[in-house]
């Protein structure tokens, strides 16, 4: 090993510190105050460590890989805090939303300069002005796709007939291309090959594809004591989850699934089992497991072409572990 | 003259075709609609056309011009869709507003994606990466200050103690920087030096400046049958114009006029016609006036000193007149 490769632990730590030293100052503080406000909630950190994790395998030093990650991570927050006025949510990492806490206005406004000062971070990230551009590239494609796929979300909430490929569609586009995009911006700004940087992306998409659908997984088959939630939120709240539309996509009684999934006159617990009852016969359980393994091959195979040393990717290995693992 | 100055109108033409190409065929349409209704509403599109005025200043050909030009217009109707959220407007040129026709979250989301969108337009606007990084420096700081003033604006509504140098401030940020941003792109993408751009981007400010001032004036002292609407409706509806504050920094008795200015029980002409009568013991028309002329002055000063050919020029200036000739 060339040089010193930094744990999550150790990334997220750094990330942190320098977040510390971002917090807006300037006036007027009606304006910086939310952003500094949803900036400093704890969170998990994972798309800028993510961003630093994969500079890391190419560099020690990350001077120029922070700012980048510090870009991602206010661009991801910007629209957590958009998606929350629009998703009507009002508590965000165990505290009130933006929108709650400052009203919606200012929540609008706050979020735009996010988005902005996202673009400010990256333009500054270094001097080399065409690695720059293969980023805002990037950057800006993820943004565009981000945006498609929070209008799908929000769209099939009422529309009929989403199809599990529609699905597909709005999980890769809603947060799997950011995770991606996190993935390839540390691989170009640690000056990887082309090739590689794709690789990395790919993993990263479906890291992320993979990751939503065992959300989902969780919500039904996660061991309670460990997921910290009563199994079924997803069916009360009539969620267009994989496990549903796969369903939807087995059963011979497309009708009456569909009838008691959007059924308000059950108790909650006869509504949740009658409906693990048809998953069970139809084997969603293991259809689900299917699909979320054979996402992760096809991950696997993405980092597994990169040509990098094999320890320099072991903390990716690792964190894909923990992101994945919670299944068991 | 080496080569054809468009006049204002050609190169509003030259916009429109332009922009006739962009209309966005993407899905999914409930994300591009919003997009295509505001940027095909008819307006003056005088940003665009100052950045390619400017642009030919230098040079003929405006084909690096005229897609920097389409950003500066995405990136002001971004501002429109979300500020007529936040103002809660519902009419804009003539036509329902976007969160009226659509609903506000999809003017949010929409809004977003035209921010991208006009980083998407500006990064593709030519392949010089060096000078593109120099448009992106000017254009993300542009915008994080027309953040800054919307915030400013909004807080004024219910802001006690507003000065004229708080109301300055407001309107250089949330809408004169625009225009001397919109001068100073024309100036980068037509390689002018850095000397002469700057001098580009503080005539844009300064008249930018006195044509806001010029707007509070109209809504006094305008023709009515030029300006198309009655005279006063500011002072009903208790702006805090650059009249009434220089009038609270020259009244002996500010508690009166403030008192008179908030107040919502006398009928609307006799609110006018007081108000306007102090107006008059205060000269506030000629102090208007006065600051309008000064604004003008020092932006021809910037435009003087511009080394090029003063028949160049001879279309900005001609712009100039017909944007600040609405008084008379």
């Amino acid at each position: 090993m060339s040089h010193k490769i930094y744990t999550f632990d150790e990334l997220r730590d750094l990330f942190i510190k320098y977040s510390e030293k971002k917090i807006i100052t300037a006036q007027p503080s009606g304006l910086y105050e939310p952003v500094n406000y949803i900036m400093g909630l704890t969170g998990k950190k994972i798309r800028p460590v993510v961003c630093l994790m994969v500079a890391n395998v190419f560099d020690e030093n990350l001077d120029h890989a922070l700012p980048l990650a510090y870009s991602i991570e206010m661009f991801h927050n910007f629209t957590l805090v958009h998606d929350d006025i629009m998703d009507n949510a009002s508590v965000r990492r165990s505290k009130p939303t933006v929108h709650v806490k400052y009203g919606a206005n200012s929540a609008i406004l706050s979020g735009d300069l996010m988005m902005i000062k996202s673009y400010e971070h990256l333009i500054n990230c270094c001097s080399d002005n065409d690695l720059k551009f293969t980023i805002l590239q990037l950057f800006t494609d993820t943004a565009v796709k981000v945006c498609e796929g929070q209008q799908y979300d929000m769209e099939f909430e009422t529309a009929e007939n989403i199809t599990l490929s529609d699905y597909m569609q709005m999980i890769e586009l809603k947060t799997a291309v950011l995770l991606g995009g996190a993935f390839k911006s540390g691989a170009v700004i640690g000056n990887c090959s082309d090739k590689d940087a794709d690789h990395f992306y790919d993993y990263g998409l479906n890291l992320g594809l993979a990751f939503q659908v065992q959300d989902d997984f969780l919500d039904i088959y996660g061991n309670p004591d460990v997921f910290g939630k009563k199994p079924g939120g997803d069916i009360i709240q009539k969620k267009k989850t994989f496990l549903y539309l796969k369903a939807m996509e087995l059963t011979e009684d497309k009708e009456k699934l569909k009838m008691l999934y959007n059924s308000d006159n059950l108790p909650e617990q006869e509504k949740i089992d009658k409906v693990l009852s048809i998953y069970d016969h139809l084997n969603i359980r293991q259809a689900t497991e299917a699909k979320m393994n054979e996402l992760t091959a096809k991950a696997e195979t993405h980092l597994n072409s990169i040509l990098v040393p094999e320890e320099n990717l072991a903390v990716i290995k690792q964190l894909q572990k923990s992101l994945l693992e919670r299944i068991n």
